[in-house]
């Protein structure tokens, strides 16, 4: 036996397509690359419960070895997104707890965001309705984020007496929209308009409601089309190089596109273009 | 005698209220939660001395132990918040110096940003008029800052012959407003318009000159109605995550926010919710 | 003989004005001051090779001792920017070269970059038409820049199969436009307009087609008329504070300033207004 006998990295990944989701929906597009995922109790605008947000972190973090999801939608049912944490189910038993309680509820809705960075699947987000404190968080932890003119997005932790330093968002709001629209949103916890999200770059696109998921999926559909492979490492680049200087960061890139001009989709697109074709890429 | 008894932080925490400001104004509202610091010597359009410089400095300093002021506005008498360095008292008398006392200079200028960066009220710069040099930096190293339509923000150091480089304006005005108009504005000094300001995500909100300290004032008790404990754990957080990588940020915030569950103001919250009150927070 | 016999860094400046370009024009203002780089092979919308790529670096490298040039513009002839990599001579090579051949290829164009941002000029990019992949990574290099309304600007690297981490776009574009705008771009590789352009902050100004060139050596003019040792501090600090904490710039500002505080810029600049006179500044 050698090394390479032991280990089958190939091995670890996993299909999601058939995944079934217990505290929300889970749709997967007729070619399986394209997962929706659907908070689904829209009487109460599709808060999120402790048992929600543990099985979407569990969920992200399979995704990085899912071997068939190329791209990730994230909505809500009903015309919302999400209100947040349950303010019966989350807020009111999160009085009760001690420190070691509190610190593992926390590190848990962190890991939330931290397993949706660090997934290759570029995440859309689909936004309409009320956007509102972990349901802000989660659009803001999207790689590309769709809204409504009427959608309501505050980061209003401030508003049920906490910090607006909650899941990462005094560090990566202020990347989206300067630190300056970040400081007033999280010290006042107002709503941003949805004009606003667009005007400041928290939104790349704004539809109507009842066209914003189709929207999401379509562009979903689009990215997937793509070199996905490829994809990955423009996602994790710009998570890592989030804290490198700039020399850096241009030397990690210089290491990350070498590899990615040995895969096949390169050479793919390189035999399209002097055949004057379409490049179909396949993620390899 | 145990450890406890000879740490009584809270015996640091001196009431601020009672300030009497000798180089500028020092007001405070009736319920002594928000101040107002207005530099005062109009006439000249409220430029800086090396004395108001060291007395700002202190008095940021101070306000970190302070028990009473909640938030804090900055304005400038007679319709122009601040010229910068005073040409005749500080230009004059820098051309002189040998570099043992500029750097000391320097340094003393760079620590009122520290200064105002690291104490846990929420700063809120009320700007009209002439904003130049010091001035400008003054504002930007506010958390919010509300401008006029003609206000003039120049960070017009190149002019007189030195760098962009002035109390951090290299790394916190690019974050505010992005790097390619920061480069613009450092390298020609040029004056920004208060509704570019506006456009660029440096104002939060553009008022009429008459009416913009007190919609500063106004902004300032809301935000010290709030829960200012958590304020000043939102404030830290911005600060010190501006240099860590994602995952660390959302790790500090982790713990930064299993603190604030432990706060009175969070259980407030909570009981006003299920009261159907609107929740009066105390700042503990 | 001394330490200080053996060290002549100014020999090491030498003039710039004089250098023949290759693969690209190079052309200089009359007083010396202000070096335009035209990209020259119109017909096929000035593509980058692997020469003119490793005689750009050179240039750069160079003019970080240049004793004569001030500011750089960057431009490219007969209506276009630069269509990026070409296809035959650039990409099909690479479709055939083995890692290490790659990854020295990937590191020089990084190199380039790294040049660009490390030469104490401020580099003004005039773009007009197509700037697209390598192209779109040298107008992000630059310092200023100058579009037109029907520009379009493509960071196109995933429609050839790669990743949008190529030269360090992943962590210079975010500080740019903010982090969803340079999100979507890098994953979609699709054209950002000229207008989208100015109000994201990637343009500074746009002009007409045929202006845009002469306004780029207008604004580098004007720069190159100023504090150009100050100008080269900032430069440096704009780089460096990249990925320092706050408090940590703010410290390098304060000693960066009080170096500048040391020139006769900065002296002719306060004798100049007491005087009642424009300042000459000579960047000394």
């Amino acid at each position: 036996m050698t090394i390479t006998d032991d280990i089958h990295p190939m091995q670890n990944q996993q299909p999601m397509a058939g995944y079934r989701g217990i505290h929300f929906e889970w749709q997967v597009s007729d070619d399986h690359k394209v997962a929706t995922i659907m908070l689904n109790r829209p009487d109460r605008k599709n808060p999120l419960t402790f048992d929600s947000y543990a099985e979407l972190r569990d969920l992200f973090r399979a995704l990085s070895y899912a071997s068939d999801i190329k791209t990730v939608v994230i909505t809500g049912a009903g015309g919302n997104f999400c209100s947040g944490g349950d303010v019966h189910e989350i807020i009111g038993p999160l009085t009760r707890m001690a420190m070691p309680q509190l610190l593992a509820f926390t590190q848990m809705t962190g890991d939330l965001v931290k397993a949706i960075r660090a997934c290759p699947q570029p995440v859309v987000a689909a936004v309409a309705g009320v956007c509102a404190g972990a349901g802000a968080i989660l659009t803001m932890a999207a790689d590309i984020r769709l809204g409504t003119a009427d959608c309501k997005t505050a980061f209003l932790f401030t508003r049920v007496g906490l910090a607006g330093a909650d899941m990462g968002a005094c560090a990566i709001l202020p990347r989206i929209i300067g630190q300056g629209r970040a400081s007033e949103l999280l010290y006042t916890g107002r709503v941003m308009s949805g004009q606003e999200g667009l005007d400041w770059g928290f939104y790349n696109q704004l539809h109507e409601s009842d066209q914003v998921l189709a929207a999401a999926q379509t562009l979903a559909a689009q990215i997937a089309a793509g070199p996905t492979f490829a994809h990955g490492v423009t996602k994790r680049c710009l998570h890592q190089e989030w804290n490198m200087g700039v020399d850096e960061a241009i030397d990690a890139e210089a290491r990350a596109q070498a590899i990615c001009m040995q895969t096949q989709d390169f050479h793919r697109a390189y035999h399209a273009f002097v055949a004057r074709q379409k490049p179909v890429f396949e993620g390899d």
